[in-house]
C-alpha cells in the first residue's frame, strides 16, 4: 500500500488496493475466534462445537450488478442468495442461515418486492438456508442487496484459497462462460432471445452453485484448495496461484463448455474460451487436488446431484497462468470483472 | 397483510408491511437452530456450546440516513457500526465479529475510505469488535454501507422485546433527544454551530450505546425486556407494550434530558419532550424490570463505565402509550422515523 494523503480516487486505488487499505489499516484482526479473516470466500470463526461458522456477505447494486433489463425481481432474488451459497459451497461447507438487506425506492411497486421474495425463496428451499433477519430501508436512486450468509463445516475440514501444490490437477464443476454468454445476449442482443439460448440466459440470471459437491469434496477432504468461480478462471484461479506461490497450465481443449456457448460464439463471433474462462458469474467451483484422487472425484461427482467436475490443467512451479490451444501456449490475462478498475 | 396484487407501491406499504410481506411469504422459517428470527433487536441462533449466536445487520444510505451535512466520513464507520452495537446491547449480549458492505462512488476520493476506516475502527476497539470480512463494491450514484455484526449471550440470558408485565418498572439508559437535536441542528441551521450544542452534534453523529450495561443486565437477570432506542421511545417502547399485550405510562417530568437540548429547545422553539421521546437514533437502550430490583439497577448502572439509568414511567394493563406532563395525560404518538411512511 502507498502512504499517502489518500488525495486519489477509489476508481484508481482500484478493489484491491481499497482491500489492501482496510487490511492494513488493522481494522481487521487479529482475534483469537477469528480462524480466517479478510482474504477467502468466507470468513472462518471458531465455536464450541466441532464445526467452525463460516460467515459471507455480497451486495447487489442496480446499475452496476444488475439492471431491469438483466435481471427480474425474481431473478434478483434468487441470485442475491446464490453468490453467497458459492462462498460457502467454496469453503466446503454446508449454507443455513440468511439475512437480507433490501434497499428500495418507495416508488418500488409491491409486486416487484414478492417477485423478489419469490426468487429468493425458491433458492433458500434447494439448499435449505432460512432467512432469519435482515433490515428494510428506502434507497433513494438504485435497488440495493446485501445478503449476509452463515454456514457451517467440520473443522478440520474447511477448504481454502491457500493450501495447493505443484503437481495438483486443477479441476472445475459445471461448464463455464454460460454466465458470461447469457449477460452479452441480455445486453446487447435487443429483442427476444432464441430459444436455443434459454439456457445462457438462466445461467446469467439464477446460476445455481453446486453446494452439495462442494460439501462433499470439504468432508471427503478430497480438495488442496478452493474457490468460487465468481469473477472468471484468470482472476480466480490467479488467487489460488498467488496464495501458494505457484502458477497453472490449462488445457483449453479440456474446459467444458455447451453446446449453446458454443453456438452462440460461432454466430457473433466471440471466443468461446474467452467466456469461459475470463467471463465470471458462473458460480462453479474450481478447486485443486492430488492427481492421485481422480478416480475418487469422479466417484464423488458422479453421486451427487449437482455434481459434474472436469480437470482442465495442472499447478506447476512457475509464475503467471497459461492455457494450450490449438495456436499454442498463451498467457492468460485476468479480464475478470474488476470493481473499481483502474 | 392485506391479499392483493401488489399494484401498489412500498411508501403506501410502508416498513411494518414490507417486513410483514416478508413473513408471510414463509420465506424466513422455521428452522430448529433459529430461536428467534424477525421481530427482534437481533436474531437468535442455537450453537452447540453455551452460548446463544446473536446476529443484526443494519444498512446507511446516503440521501435517506445521512447526507455529507449530517455525518463527516469518520463519524459514517463510526455509526454504521455503532447501530448494530446496539442491537446486541439490547439483547443483553457482547459484539464480537463485524462484516462490512461498502458501496462507494468509484469518484470518492481515498482520504473518504481512510476517514471512514478510521472512525469504525475507533468504534471497533473500544467494543471489543473485530472486522472478519465484507464486500467492497461500486455504487453509481449514492455511499451505502451495511454492517452484519454477530455477538454472543449465555443462552438462559438473551433479553427480548417480549416478556414484560403489567406493574414493570420502564428504564431507559443515559439521556434523551440530543441526537434529535443534533440532526435539527444540522439539517435546519446554516453555519457553525454553537460550541455549546457540540454535545448534540456528537449524540447524532458518534453514538456510543451503552453496550457494558446492556450486558450486564442480561447477565444479572434484571430486563424482562429490552430494545434498543433507534426509533424513539414512542415508537420502540410501542413495540414492546405489542408483544405483551400491555400498555405504558410514563412520567414526562422522569424523562432524562440534558441541559444543552433544552436550551436549544427553548430557543428554537421546540417541545424537548418530543425530541427525547419521538426523535429517534440516540441508540440508547430502553428495559423493563420488576419494582423490587429498582435498587440492584442502580447499583449496576453505577459500576458499569456506561451506565446511568432512569426509571421513567410503568407497564399498565391497557392499551396506548400515555404520558403525564403538567398539561395533562396525552396518549404519546409514534411520530419516530418511518421508512417508506405511508
Amino acid at each position: 500500500m502507498r502512504h499517502d494523503t489518500g488525495d486519489h480516487t477509489l476508481n484508481e486505488t482500484g478493489e484491491a488496493g481499497i482491500i489492501q487499505r482496510i487490511q492494513h489499516q488493522g481494522v481487521s484482526g487479529p482475534a483469537s475466534h477469528v480462524k480466517k479473516g479478510i482474504g477467502d470466500d468466507c470468513a472462518v470463526l471458531e465455536t464450541e462445537g466441532a464445526s467452525a461458522l463460516l460467515v459471507t456477505t455480497d451486495t447487489l447494486i442496480e446499475g452496476i450488478h444488475f439492471t431491469d433489463q438483466t435481471l427480474s425481481p425474481e431473478a434478483l432474488g434468487w441470485k442475491a442468495l446464490a453468490v453467497n451459497v458459492s462462498d460457502i459451497a467454496a469453503m466446503g461447507g454446508t449454507p443455513k442461515t440468511a439475512f437480507l438487506s433490501l434497499g428500495l425506492k418507495g416508488e418500488t411497486k409491491v409486486q416487484f418486492l414478492d417477485a423478489f421474495l419469490a426468487g429468493f425463496k425458491a433458492l433458500s428451499e434447494k439448499t435449505g438456508v432460512v432467512l432469519a433477519g435482515g433490515d428494510t430501508v428506502e434507497s433513494p436512486s438504485c435497488a440495493v442487496v446485501t445478503v449476509t450468509l452463515l454456514g457451517e463445516c467440520s473443522k478440520e475440514r474447511v477448504v481454502y484459497r491457500s493450501g495447493t501444490e505443484v503437481g495438483d490437477h486443477i479441476w472445475v464443476t459445471g461448464r463455464l462462460g454460460d454466465a458470461a454468454g447469457g449477460l452479452f445476449l441480455l445486453k446487447e442482443k435487443g429483442g427476444p432471445t432464441p430459444p436455443e439460448y434459454a439456457s445462457l440466459i438462466l445461467a446469467h440470471q439464477k446460476p445455481m452453485p453446486p453446494f452439495e459437491l462442494g460439501k462433499a469434496l470439504g468432508e471427503a477432504g478430497l480438495a488442496h484448495a478452493m474457490i468460487d468461480l465468481s469473477d472468471g478462471v484468470a482472476k480466480d484461479l490467479g488467487h489460488i496461484c498467488e496464495q501458494s506461490g505457484v502458477g497453472a497450465l490449462l488445457q483449453g481443449s479440456s474446459v467444458p463448455m455447451s453446446d449453446p456457448l458454443k453456438k452462440l460464439a460461432d454466430q457473433v463471433p466471440h471466443p468461446a474460451l474467452g467466456w469461459a474462462l475470463q467471463g465470471g458469474e458462473d458460480y462453479e467451483l474450481l478447486f485443486t487436488a492430488s492427481p492421485a484422487e481422480e478416480p475418487r472425484i469422479l466417484s464423488l461427482s458422479a453421486k451427487v446431484s449437482d455434481g459434474g467436475a472436469t480437470r482442465i490443467g495442472k499447478i506447476i512451479d512457475d509464475s503467471g497462468l497459461w492455457v494450450d490451444t490449438p495456436e499454442g501456449r498463451n498467457l492468460l490475462e485476468s479480464h475478470g470483472f474488476l470493481h473499481f478498475s483502474k
